[in-house]
């Protein structure tokens, strides 16, 4: 195989906004050959593609090696197994699924380690957060003691909610900005410090928006060696704040406003504790300034990495497999604020499965079955 | 009366400060006349004071017009109880008490409005925390919707925890870093914000030094009006943030690193949302910097307003009787982690009362007895 003959199936805005970045040639051999959505309308602009009303139809036309899935989320699940098995390669938008229950069923059905199966974890290429992993991952800032992520720059206005009659609602979306604006973040925090083994979560539904769902969020992690981490949403604030600060035994590390700044401690924060002689000394700091290039290549940067995976057998920027994490924290956040109590990690997918279908039932939105 | 006489009742670090900064004539109208402490070996360096081994002894002496106390945290009551009951006035150093049971007593005997009883909450005359309090009480910068503060940069080393037995201990401080460091800004919180409604709190103990109580802090308030805040802390990061943001309808307030920026909405968030026509659209906004001069008076500023209050009614800025407020949110953090459950306040002082004996009483560090 010289270039990678792709379908897109769901063909809204990103779908689209995919198709455009392939057709323009910015992703070399990879060519988008098909698209498929139950509204036919959106092909007009398209004629160069095969078009199909259902996403199934293109997994069986043979036309394609590999597919992008840009559904609504509840679909990803169903569709991505079917590509799966038709023996496809998948590139999944986030989040992989609504829930874990559905993310596992998802991630089982990649069997053959040849099928690449990656997800659209966008920023996983912005050198900022690579440089923020390579810094933690590589030991050079020392154990991480506390994260505080306030990520609020989410704002919508309410146009933007009444935009689709399954935005914002249990059974279109699964969630609000924990589920449509969050993954990346969650995914980020996953990616940088590994999986939290504790949740407890503060929501309010509908604070800003008429909304049956989350637009307000504060959620505290804790991490299995002891750190923890307050993680704070909203798409109601503007305006928005994306401050992300980490305490570390080798000093502070704060990105904020195109700026990442490491206050670096001459000797690790609880060495100097343990050895210092006077109750109120602190250890010396150094301000480094670590500057980074733009915000990288972003989907365009996943979707090379993909043809590189499945031409060349690049390692992923983004498994999909690991897309069941950012799930599972969005669904832990929601759990705890329904529970009034924290959720342990790895949580139950079928726990959740459940509290989420009772909101389906309940929901008085006009939405009122999963929109597969 | 034409000026003060002061008794200082606690005479070890700051009751000695305190003292000096009186005979340096930086209080006009206050003399310190005398103090009290059961180690006596401390007034060696004070020759000109009435010195006392017993605060009730000074009390009782004739004297004094007032006294300040300085004791150790649980002392507060029973000496405040009794200087209030013999007519004195009576400034308080923070925390007013251990536990809101305690503070109520306190409080209780506070009868005659012509006796002046005010707290050290010293922090109350910095300029950036009067500007900021006048921004939200004013209503200029909207209705608050959001609050981050963290405020870790409360370091403290081994050796200054091993300064003294009572140190971090239930039995001598009665709590860590919400009882020692953090009385300031909670009383700050309160008297900027209001009293949440309802409190939780996730504390580890002793996780950065040899103690008993919480060197590491987050807690969640709820306010009446819907708006929340974490607020964290923390006598183990180096270095440390002190870094306040207010997100209100019209706009965004960060008070850090001595600079005061507010992030103005041109028009106010929810407004802003609720009649664009597009779904991304946000406000704009303008950046404004808030000079002011640097720290203010501090407890010089205090004093001074002590003793107008006394010899010419000036209002007070900081009533002893609202000292209660930061204690019941530090027992409630506390409580919340102990519990697992959120607090509604006003909280039970009695309820925390028996949890803090139990934990005395579970104590194994030396002091087994509340440091009266």
């Amino acid at each position: 195989m010289k270039s990678v003959r792709l379908g897109i199936i769901g063909f809204g805005g990103m779908g689209q906004f995919h198709a455009r970045n392939i057709m323009e040639g910015k992703i070399p051999r990879l060519d988008v050959v098909a698209a498929a959505d139950a509204d036919t309308s959106r092909f007009a602009h398209f004629p160069q593609l095969k078009s199909f009303s259902s996403g199934h139809d293109l997994i069986r036309s043979g036309e394609v090696d590999a597919v992008l899935i840009a559904t609504p989320h509840y679909a990803h699940t169903e569709i991505g197994i079917a590509a799966l098995k038709a023996g496809l390669h998948v590139l999944v938008e986030k989040p992989i699924s609504v829930h874990r229950a559905d993310c596992e069923k998802l991630n089982a059905a990649h069997k053959n380690p040849r099928q690449v199966y990656a997800a659209m974890f966008n920023q996983r290429t912005d050198p900022r957060y690579v440089k923020i992993r390579d810094l933690v991952k590589s030991g050079e800032i020392g154990e991480v003691r506390r994260i505080n992520w306030i990520i609020t720059n989410w704002f919508r206005t309410a146009a933007y909610y009444s935009s689709g009659s399954w935005r914002a609602t249990w059974a279109g979306e699964g969630g609000g900005v924990l589920l449509n604006q969050c993954p990346h973040n969650l995914d980020l925090f996953y990616w940088i410090f590994g999986q939290p083994s504790r949740v407890h979560g503060f929501c309010q539904f509908g604070r800003y928006h008429p909304i049956e769902v989350e637009d307000d969020v504060t959620a505290y992690f804790e991490m299995p060696a002891g750190a923890h981490a307050s993680f704070i949403a909203s798409t109601g604030e503007a305006p928005g704040t994306n401050r992300l600060e980490i305490t570390a035994e080798r000093g502070r590390l704060v990105c904020e406003n195109d700026r990442l700044t490491w206050l670096k401690n001459e000797v690790p924060m609880s060495e100097f504790s343990s050895t210092a002689t006077k109750g109120f000394a602190v250890p010396k700091t150094t301000e480094v300034d670590l500057p980074f290039d733009g915000p990288g290549e972003q989907h365009v940067g996943i979707l090379k990495n993909f043809v590189a995976a499945i031409l060349n057998g690049a390692p992923l920027i983004a498994p999909a497999a690991e897309g069941i994490y950012s799930v599972e924290l969005a669904n832990a956040v929601l759990l705890s604020q329904w529970t009034g109590k924290s959720v342990a990690l790895p949580m139950s997918g079928a726990t959740y499965k459940r509290w989420l279908n009772k909101k389906i039932t309940e929901s008085k939105s006009a939405m009122v079955s999963p929109g597969k």
